[in-house]
């Protein structure tokens, strides 16, 4: 995986097929990552048709990518293939209920992180879209995905025509603990969001905005209370109509 | 990934260590994962304490592997670095809810797979405890995690003292879906759980449990719908104690 220390997010692709040989390939390798009783709780819709991609669009903010990469791929907590087959077999299926829902987007965000590693391997590009989760109702309707079905990532997915510089990341001690949790102290996190805070980029980020810190751009600007707190209800709202809570 | 295709689950580990040095690089090296705006909302707790794996055995039923591996890794979605980060920051933090559970919780399962990627390509071993999200207030307690922090994995990690047999897995058509989600009819279910349902360890483990088909194995034994509705209650009871809900 010497592919993984340079990787970084791909949004713009050459106008080149992935052909389906090949993606065929990739899901089924990914498929050998574990599932909570090998029961595969998850399903990937494979989307190369234009107007689909344009239908799911609005979901994903009109990001450009969602249309313009060759092949989307949107990765579903399925637990209705599991529990179709047991109903089939004189089983009684448990699975309308949130652990269920959380047992399938295990399965499924585990796959997706193979699927991810793999393809990067492959010299493949990928942009993996948080917006999955913000507007799934919309994902749902196009997709017509059923009962105990939910959407939780999407990937879109291409050969690169770009090579964008490597992101910052947290020291190690920003993340690992030893033997129990250590809270954080005021020092520490000084310590470690310094290196973030100082990056050119970050500096002219804040002052565009008018904000005073970096953290201001996400509490004010991309990831707002009432934004989550909006989306919150229309998650559980969905985990609702699908059959999960 | 060449160790991809000949994965297996590891339970049995050798008495040696996993050094600390290689350790550290694994998980640094995860830290290439994608997460959301870059903010890493994820933390590890690294375990190799006796006394602390005893308190945690419990959580993941007393499987052995608990106690036997050299080291306990403990992921959880993490909200509160972010957090704190903000309030010394003069910004408002909105992260108390479910949106940003699941934020975190993806976060998290991404950097814990592509950790598993990782460490497997090492010659390392591991099994992933899905136990982590059916107790995970016994976790949070030994672990002592504060606000905002949930463990959602586990994994023991080890040098592999067995080599199991490779398990099977569904055929690519059962999960791929082109273009849209095309419901599962009676027939591609047949299909898709012949090859698992005529397994010899299968056919077995039905007959000794006196059952009479292997989807009551799941449905009966495995993951009864009274255990997953009793457990669904006391995950959002740790939702709302952890202050995600």
């Amino acid at each position: 995986m010497k592919s993984l220390q340079d990787r970084t997010t791909i949004r713009k692709y050459k106008k080149k097929e992935v052909s389906e040989k090949l993606l065929n390939r990739l899901l089924e390798q990914a498929s050998r990552t574990q599932t909570m009783g090998n029961l595969q709780l998850y399903s990937v819709v494979v989307t190369r048709k234009q107007d689909i991609k344009v239908r799911l669009a609005p979901a994903h903010f009109n990001q450009p990518m969602v249309t313009e990469a060759p092949v989307l791929l949107t990765i579903c907590a399925d637990f209705r293939r599991t529990t179709l087959w047991a109903e089939q077999r004189k089983a009684q299926p448990g699975y309308d209920n949130f652990l269920s829902f959380l047992n399938a987007a295990t399965d499924a965000l585990l796959y997706t992180q193979t699927f991810c590693n793999l393809a990067e391997e492959e010299g493949l590009g990928y942009c993996f879209l948080g917006t999955t989760i913000y507007n799934p109702q919309q994902i749902i309707d196009t997709l017509q995905l059923p009962n105990l079905v939910v959407p939780v990532a999407t990937l879109t997915l291409g050969w690169p025509n770009e090579t964008p510089q490597k992101t910052d990341r947290l020291p190690l001690k920003a993340f690992v603990h030893s033997e129990t949790f250590h809270d954080y102290t005021a020092s520490q996190i000084d310590d470690f969001y310094r290196y973030k805070e100082q990056l050119k980029e970050n500096l002219e980020f804040v002052r565009i905005n008018q904000k005073e810190t970096l953290a201001q751009i996400y509490t004010d600007i991309r990831y707002t209370k009432q934004a989550n707190e909006t989306m919150s209800e229309a998650f559980l709202e969905v985990l609702r109509r699908q059959g999960f809570l």
